[in-house]
């Protein structure tokens, strides 16, 4: 069956809602449905119609994969409790590092991060719960993405181990996958979440794991956090499409104390990009670059020195891995 | 016996080379002297005050290491070869790339090149030469600072693999000892070396190996060396202190002709500084740094990102090994 589009423009909010929590409803009637919200605009669009629509019958599960940005578990609950949502949190940190132990090469860590996810954490939570429906945040994006050929087709009952023959009666609700991403923002406004939400900018779904060159652990995740900090707090002033901090593996000599340290590098990206499929460096001011050094080789252990990338896109990525 | 400075202020050169010149003459008397010519300031200013005192009884080798710029080996020879002194060019560019091979820590590296360079390379020729008389271009700054314990005190007969108890006769010649760099580019200039020459700016010993993160390989030393053309030839231009390129091990992401390609990044550093023990970033244009980055993309083979570092000395040193 073809998806067609509903392009922002022609979306009318209100009816939409309306129509989607109908169809939400009636496919699963007395039953329940399960979502996994990961704090992005997507998942967090979907936990909130999907709730519209069944109440306390929407189990949404928020998992903690240790690889997310400073405060954001605790953000993300407060924020949806806030609106009356209930969450479950569950804490999937330790499967996770476990998972991207040894793990350096960047593909390899995005399928772990993934196989974690689906087979081992939600696959199970599935599966507890009973539920036979379950809802999710695809748009349309990602369809169009998938037939070109860029994201791989991803059968989401195959990446939860759940074999439609042997298992039967799972159903998949996809109620934005009509929508791009700005008709998704746009729902998610009239559905009451805050500004913060609705317009978050785009983050990777490996999270900071895909800010960390080689092998991740812990300790750089914690380093790497720590910089991400400091980077969007200081560039959420600009206009900037994007921008970033990734933790290198290659070690730089510095000095601290007038002593040799063998220490850590940090680049920060800051990208100006419409769509993401080209893009150029932000001509930062040096006095915000300068700051910024400072402020990450004072604050953040072991780093001792700073880069801020100059290439455009192409033959450069907007992340590093 | 301690060594006496002579301030550049009250340098008088005529006669300082008129004294050195005798010196060299009356201490060698009928026999021989061999030197290293680098090609950095001091050695060759020590090579036309020992070509000035001796002739052809001076014996100057060029090693060439495989780790030097791009085109020095030529450069040098040729601009010794047109003031008219000799120089015996030694090719041991495979027992460095040897030795070098499998080494990626810092210090190990630099030892290796230093072991190469003294043990195998010049000893083998100061032996075979007969001569028992080294000229070495040791100024005042080098002796100030192994008394300081910056530098390690160096003994170069030791260095050499000569045990002076058993080969006995071995003579030590420093005809720069009393003074400073300054003073040194001074006595080239008066010995006829041409400004680019006597004025060149300070480049490490390790050469090209100390811009290479990890092992050393003769392909990274070519990567490395075609970027360092590149930043040095456009920033030449500028009055910075130091201007260098540093290819990382660390792989990144990138895309060439629309598919992904798992790439290398060149780190460019430029150094405003009085005496390299502070440092700021020199606030380059934006124009230089995207122009920079778009050549090295362009023209280095495998570079898909370059950064620019933005942390000042301390807690970064101007090289970053």
């Amino acid at each position: 069956m073809e998806i067609k589009e509903i392009k922002t423009e022609s979306l009318n909010v209100k009816s939409f809602i309306q129509k989607k929590t109908k169809e939400i409803a009636a496919m699963v009637s007395s039953g329940s449905a399960v979502n996994a919200l990961s704090g992005g605009v997507d998942s967090s669009v979907v936990t909130m119609l999907g709730h519209k629509a069944l109440g306390d019958r929407l189990k949404t599960y928020f998992v903690d994969n240790g690889i997310m940005r400073a405060g954001e578990p605790k953000k993300v609950v407060m924020l949806f409790r806030d609106l009356g949502v209930p969450l479950e949190v569950i804490d999937s940190r330790a499967q996770f590092f476990d998972a991207l132990k040894g793990v350096a090469d960047p593909e390899e860590k995005r399928e772990a991060i993934t196989r974690v996810f689906y087979k081992e954490v939600f696959g199970e939570l599935v599966r507890k719960s009973g539920s036979k429906y379950l809802l999710q945040g695809t748009n349309y994006t990602d369809v169009e993405e998938t037939v070109a050929g860029i994201k791989r087709q991803h059968n989401i009952l195959e990446q939860l181990g759940i074999n439609p023959q042997e298992e039967y009666g799972y159903k998949v609700i996809e109620p934005l996958v009509q929508l791009r991403k700005s008709g998704v923002r746009e729902v998610g406004r009239a559905l009451g979440l805050p500004e913060v939400m609705y317009n978050r900018p785009p983050f990777p779904g490996p999270a900071l794991a895909a800010r960390v060159i080689g092998e991740v652990t812990p300790e750089k995740i914690e380093i790497v956090r720590e910089a991400t900090e400091i980077v969007e707090g200081e560039l959420s002033k600009t206009r900037a499409f994007q921008y970033l901090a990734i933790l290198h593996q290659d070690r730089v000599t510095g000095i601290r104390e007038g002593k040799r340290d063998y220490g850590l590098q940090i680049e920060i990206r800051c990208w100006e990009s419409k769509d993401a499929r080209e893009g150029l460096p932000t001509r930062l001011p040096y006095d915000v670059l300068e700051k910024l050094a400072e402020s990450i080789t004072d604050k953040v252990p072991r780093v001792v020195s700073v880069t801020y990338n100059i290439t455009r896109k192409p033959p450069s990525t907007i992340e590093a891995i």
